[in-house]
């Protein structure tokens, strides 16, 4: 008998695997009845928005283990530049797990998640405007910005290890490095051959 | 009488507003009954695949606009940085139409469009190791980095718009910005405040 953690589980492989993945190929995937999953879910939907709320979860604990509000008021940028790292590093790995979910169109235009994602962006525009004050990120780009591009950069990750183009043990530091120094080569440098 | 064009052009919007938007709901953006809108779309499948035929229709525009080929033959380092420049802010207006078509679960599980996808990106591919090669772009990410990381942060404008963070004016200059340079403040420069 599975449990509901091992259902979750299973679903969150099945989606990932195919965004498009049906009750029925969840359940497939779960080796359990619909019957037996529809007891646990009423619908798709349902399922969905528990996946969801389990990834928001999990951004919350990353945003908790780095005590995002304390290093924030801290002002200390060595410390607030290292916190960073580690919190899009732990996104990387999360977003290995929930990946789906970042695109997920049931999951984005589920009202409840919406308002409890814009309470964790929030508290991390607090942690990149201290950023900014202390040298660390660009002055000139707007603080609510930067949580879009570590979205988007997530996105990138999540796809160029679904294509094949990047191996999952590389993808953390090609978007840690992409994010803060971009993908140009420095003008400063002399890099012409 | 809405003619196909019509058709599309006010299912795109539609899918914008709603990627989840029923058939019902684009013969209602439309303007015309669901029969009409049956008889030119079998399905909304078809439809969705139209309009990602479409988007990748653009992409090609673009790089042919750009003349990748022979840029990227050229080895010309000023002429490959500008025109990297015109293709990323042309992706950012096109995605302003073609927005949710970035992350459509149906478009992206399309196999001749993923298919038609990969010669794009092979395309580009071409002309970012010719820019990696006259040290435009940083040598040190694999090429098939690049196109990914512009795809991501395409999504990043795309949604800060949607939620409002970034004002449409402002989110190809944002885009672009972090692409090349990144959301970090330069290390060399004295910034502490």
């Amino acid at each position: 008998m599975a449990d509901r953690n091992e259902i979750l589980g299973a679903a969150q492989g099945a989606f990932n695997a195919d965004p498009a993945a049906s009750m029925a190929a969840v359940a497939e995937a779960a080796g359990i009845s619909r019957a037996t999953l529809h007891r646990h879910f009423d619908s798709r939907e349902a399922l969905l928005v528990e996946l969801g709320t389990r990834s928001l979860d999990q951004w919350a604990g990353r945003l908790d283990e780095v005590d995002a509000e304390a290093l924030a008021a801290s002002g200390d940028a060595p410390a607030i530049r290292a916190a960073l790292e580690t919190l899009v590093l732990g996104y990387v790995d999360d977003a290995d797990g929930f990946g789906f979910a970042l695109t997920d169109h049931v999951i984005l235009a589920n009202a409840d998640l919406e308002e409890r994602t814009q309470v964790l962006a929030d508290r991390e525009a607090v942690l990149f405007a201290a950023a900014q004050r202390v040298g660390v990120l660009r002055p000139d780009l707007p603080p609510r910005w930067f949580g879009h591009a570590i979205y988007g950069l997530l996105v990138s990750g999540r796809e160029a290890v679904r294509i094949g183009d990047v191996a999952r043990r590389d993808v953390g530091r090609l978007v840690l490095s992409s994010l803060l120094t971009g993908i140009a080569q420095p003008q400063n440098q002399d890099s012409t051959p």
